[in-house]
């Protein structure tokens, strides 16, 4: 049970976190949806909300990372697994009401509330998903230098859409888009390995 | 002497929102740092927080949505125009130590303070920065659902990208991006449009 309300507490965190920031996220929201008893909390997190929200964020990270080696291991052309990925948390986007999204933006745009922790892990985070995603284009061909900005674009843009996503309370603009990052990367690739 | 303390609390209320968020951005703090007069809050603004977040954020997004027009017209093909927009917005941050943003994505990823009209704000905002490049795409010759789909990739990928410059602390990765968008836009331009 111990690791239980850990864990709950963790979860409840991230998505608090991605749906109402860091200072729209208090203890005391934590506490209640999480289901924890107060005295749970400095037992767990003796560093607070702090800890919290760095534990919470690395962990969301984590999952995110996960997805996309998931997606780009499973797809037939780094192209595709591109757009499974896009596809996949576009599921994730329906399921949750809108309210999920990705972990370090709200982080970021609040300042990653002061916590210097919290701004190092969303800049590794960033620069996993792109070194990620290049890897997967050298290895499918492309030059090194272009594969580095694609990865980027691709990166960026996901990251776009998903605020898009939420603003519209629709999913439209993510599908449009990946279609569009699809024929980019594929565009890209040397032509023997292009998938029509 | 009226006008400029409404002005400057909307000005510092629109700073604030882009780097602390809308629960992050207390109305203390919108005093402190305008320099106004606490009395001159609901004389001002009778709606208080949410009046001001309103309007501070409607002030940030016609700024926005001038400087990304001023771009597309001062330059000689919509690729060019997006390129400069992007790099209008890398001046920006480096000017702003990185504190200037997107002014719809805090207000977003904090559920827009759960205020409706907020919401709906970014919903237009989105909707009329797309509109604007696929206008500007269609009247170069680009194919029309192609040019819906471009407009939306780039507005997406800079959203992004404005995140990660401020994660990175770094307009780096902001240029590469931009030079790839330029290119994709470019080479979906009837060949005689194109310029090398």
């Amino acid at each position: 049970m111990t690791k239980d309300t850990r864990t709950r507490m963790i979860e409840t965190t991230a998505r608090l976190l991605q749906h109402r920031g860091y200072h729209g996220t208090s203890l005391s929201d934590i506490l209640e949806q999480s289901g924890a008893p107060r005295g749970s909390l400095y037992f767990h997190f003796p560093g607070g909300k702090d800890q919290l929200a760095i534990e919470a964020t690395r962990a969301a990270v984590d999952e995110a990372t996960e997805a996309l080696r998931a997606s780009l291991a499973q797809a037939k052309t780094p192209a595709q697994g591109v757009r499974a990925y896009a596809e996949a948390a576009a599921r994730l986007m329906r399921e949750t009401d809108y309210t999920f999204g990705c972990p370090v933006a709200p982080v970021i745009l609040d300042a990653a509330g002061g916590v210097d922790e919290l701004g190092a892990l969303c800049k590794e985070a960033f620069e996993s998903w792109t070194a990620m995603l290049r890897a997967a284009f050298v290895q499918a061909g492309m030059p090194g230098r272009r594969a580095g900005s694609l990865a980027l674009l691709v990166v960026a843009a996901i990251e776009g859409l998903l605020l898009i996503a939420r603003a519209y309370r629709d999913c439209g603009a993510l599908m449009t888009v990946a279609a569009e990052l699809e024929a980019v990367v594929n565009a890209s690739m040397p032509r023997r390995r292009r998938v029509a």
